[in-house]
């Protein structure tokens, strides 16, 4: 058994947290908290609980025990640190803790707020194998992961170019201080700084538009793509059916929407009504010569839960690629 | 096993029909839906699907059996309707349902968009007991029940004045046709038919204002209660804690807004995130003389759920209400 | 003076109005509003009131004096016709209406809901020769308006093929019943029926994405364009700047998004806070070898009403193209 | 001519420099803008622009000239403050403020955001002779005018106890960065400090709940009135008719929400087309006994400019309150 300490229960964190504990071969052996709050105290009734050294007393405080960090650290094989990523000119608090993680020697999975250095960008159905016994590896962000699934899963047609605009949620539903409102935000830095992180996954030519839109739910991406030769819209529909983690839907069951996406979730009674594969629109899909349209949306909150798990079993080299990804699908109730 | 028959799978029948199924003493013995929907595909897989006449053929173009609907009907024991409220002038379709019932000799119950004529108004905790046998039951309306709840705790206290003004969200969260997107809608007939409303339930002076808001998650409502005598706030937040299906949180837990009681639902870990409770803030319990005040939220789409359950048995007269009430919550993971 | 009729005094029928009364060869003859609310009030304090006969009792019901449409149309030499764009299977309001017209021999103009065959489609910078002694003309929509403005100053540059995704609002700002509230709803349709109405106004390869979101304000386009030969980001800037109704602005200036461009529009102190030109964020406008990419915002509300004014120039020949857009410009306040 | 110094141009602040402009006893001398933005710009256009000596150069950088704000304030008669309130712990920008305008001995105007000992509170309406020769006065804020306005014209019928519920924007529509996008925000301190906020204007008993909700354009009040004796429906809707700066308007014209009230503002052709006035609906005005029910909107942007100019008026005394608010209404376009 694996033991996996969860640094940072956020958004992210507490879902890899449930998805390590529904692992065979994985445990979660703590989760960093920096608040006493009412997910510290939902955490606590799961996990054993940790928190800075300078918090200890404050989580007491409000009833709940919480060891200093270190110990909790130490006694792990691997840390998922699901800290806040780096924001503004200083050193993201991830960088800091790899550090840490360094000097203990242990190994330890940053999220894709981190700068690519930081270790392996990973992408488990498009180079599981990169990560194998690596110590270092970086779980891409959501709206990267949601293009390297879809985009992976075409390589073998020749992609010549890819053009995309991802219009992203606002804040997470939970977030009510962030903005905006009744606004169109628009990333004004084109292209955006996603088509190069796809790129540390898969090697292809990638620009891409970011927008930030006033709702909660999903990132929705419009996505075009240019083949060296012709495809057919079967064909693509055939590849997408093949890859794991993408889910095909279309808007005449009623699905029209990122919300129905979400309510779709919730039939499949999964924890925190969850989203972890990409959902394409198959009556998007579409071939006009050689370029190719379509339309999916990512669950900024969940997409990435499953590559974290996948990437523990790379970095200990306890299965293999197609292995891991089948069991972590089962436990986490992943159709395919 | 009472054979329960869902009429409508829309947000309030699709979440009778799963706690319909987890209960030990009835069973779904069919759901009616009259799209082939994603929805519908769901149902399909859990419950016997049935349909009007007019669309089996439809169903079938989908790859979905459905049967048409009075088999369904005449195989149970009782019908939960679920169709869509009256609006406007005409009858609407609970009352048309409701001869189809007649006939067959059905028990049934619906739910609060009818009038309050169709059957007996009911909150568990409130009035149980009006519901023994009887033949035609009202789940009453998603805020009539929060109110019921949280003012029925009180009533002890001896009520002389209830104030309230419901926020309520726009759509549910799968409706992406319905507005306001940017505003705040008065309901101007003040005060509005809620307070009457819950006059059927239990009998206090209560007058209420009425407006809808941009958002989707739930309702909010600010109560104030003029009471014939001195109350404390601690005699008020006893009989809270005391009242099943009403759950307490506080603000300085992170609880800022109806977002972080749906998260907080989220860690529940109960099917579809619901809120069965009304959850009302402890810190925004103030007391001012014989005035109290407090605010609630009201998870419209699965608050009433319970109450179908519990009315299920007080017309079969299977148990008591103590009893009753404490099975529904056991198999629906609600604490108290 | 051109008398001029408005038929539909909503969102853009209003507007059309109000910029016909600016003019010095223009005059509104009168305007027909179907309801006798609070904007027909309004419109009653300015211009000649019509409505259909039937309505005319309501109107006097309402203490408004409005005769019958007939009258109005026979009282004029062109109508404006601003009635609702066709919705599903039948014949639009336009369409019918063009018969009236015919039969009247009127000139008509009508707005871009209409089929492109009702008449010229037009944008006045990129072919106003076209409408000239035209009977009918079909000012395009504001999305098509949007794209033939900076893409025709383009043209020069010899434009291979475009790609644009249309972020569009939901609702206008007084419509309260449209959603989505909470969703990012894609047009499946891809690519969408935009890029072929855009080749109605200028021939060039061009294909689209369409996505609404929940806001109010206004649409927002991301284009990317490959050119046959190299272009410079200062030769693109220069297009645009050259070009009336575009307005460049920066980010780095504050205006960092659809609201901020609205609220910019309140400054130059417009009637109805309007935004006629379409907003191009200069930061945005970048080249990679021989692909331009940039980034604008349309306000639907008001962005076609200059074009209705041009079109009435050129269908009476009244002047050139240069001169009636400079006219036009200077009354309606458009810096160039 | 008084010459007033307008000591930051934000939301209330342009607008009061915009409102002063339009005034013939008094002049705008010159505004403070922190930041030389796209507002500054546009204010250079219109007004003497001052900053922050250390911000000088900034401006010169981006083209405007601004001179040290010291200079803007020795060459004042009355500085009409509009730096942000406080918020926090500290003291306020005003605090700081205030002590430099008594060291020069220039009267000053603070807004709704200071505390109450800053200076007098006001609202002209209620109680302009307040005001007069004061040295420091304090224009209340949004929501205390708009409950004071109306509740000022009731008080004669005897007012027993107000129970109001303030349903509030998140932000205001310019700004992008603060939420809630899908969430409703009680504030869990009841009742709310805005009650006694309106003691300081009137002496009435009145108790406040103050909720935030997902939308930018206008606060909206549910209230209730006991009143000591009996009132008819009549006489409190003619208390409003004779206040100034209250305006009826009835759900069955088609204004039914916030958004059409501020479609009614754009068709008033206002400056930044707002609404000065309370906006209360006719039709939600209804007595029940000795209880008064009524519902109206506050525009939070505009509705407390008039008491700006009215209380530089009072302050130098150069006019009486009849006078003064009629001079300003007719300068802002007011009807009564």
């Amino acid at each position: 058994m694996i033991k996996v300490f969860v640094n940072g229960y956020g958004t992210i964190g507490k879902r890899v947290a449930d998805a390590v504990s529904l692992q065979r071969d994985m445990e979660v052996s703590g989760v960093l908290k920096m608040k006493p709050d009412y997910i510290a105290a939902s955490a606590s009734t799961k996990y054993p609980l940790f928190t800075l050294s300078e918090n200890v007393q404050a989580f007491r405080d409000a009833g709940l025990v919480a060891r200093p960090m270190d110990k909790g650290i130490a006694e792990s094989d691997i840390i998922i640190d699901c800290s806040p990523g780096g924001k503004g000119e200083g050193e993201s608090t991830g960088v800091v803790n790899k550090r840490v993680y360094q000097n203990l020697g242990k190994k330890a999975i940053f999220q894709g707020g981190e700068k690519a250095d930081i270790g392996i960008s990973f992408v488990a159905q498009c180079n599981f194998e990169k990560a194998i016994l690596a110590d270092y590896v970086r779980v891409v962000s959501c709206n990267t992961t949601g293009l390297s699934r879809t985009l992976g899963a075409l390589r073998g047609f020749g992609i010549e170019r890819v053009l995309a605009t991802m219009i992203r949620r606002g804040p997470d539903p939970a977030d009510i201080k962030t903005g905006p409102v009744n606004a169109i935000v628009p990333e004004t830095k084109v292209p955006s700084h996603h088509g190069p992180d796809v790129q540390t996954v898969i090697d292809i030519p990638i620009q891409t538009f970011a927008i930030i839109v006033p709702t909660t739910l999903m990132h929705l991406h419009t996505i075009a793509v240019d083949f060296k030769n012709d495809v057919s819209r079967d064909g693509v529909i055939g590849a997408f059916r093949k890859a794991t983690r993408v889910r095909l839907v279309n808007s005449k069951s009623g699905i029209k929407s990122t919300a129905e996406v979400m309510e779709l979730a919730r039939e499949l009674k999964r924890g925190r009504s969850d989203m972890y594969e990409i959902v394409v629109w198959e009556d998007s899909v579409n071939v006009k010569g050689k370029t190719l349209f379509y339309i999916q949306a990512v669950h900024q909150e969940s997409d990435v839960v499953p590559e974290n798990i996948d990437a523990v079993r790379a970095m200990f080299n306890l299965m293999g690629r197609e292995q891991s990804i089948a069991e972590t699908n089962r436990a986490l109730g992943i159709a395919f």
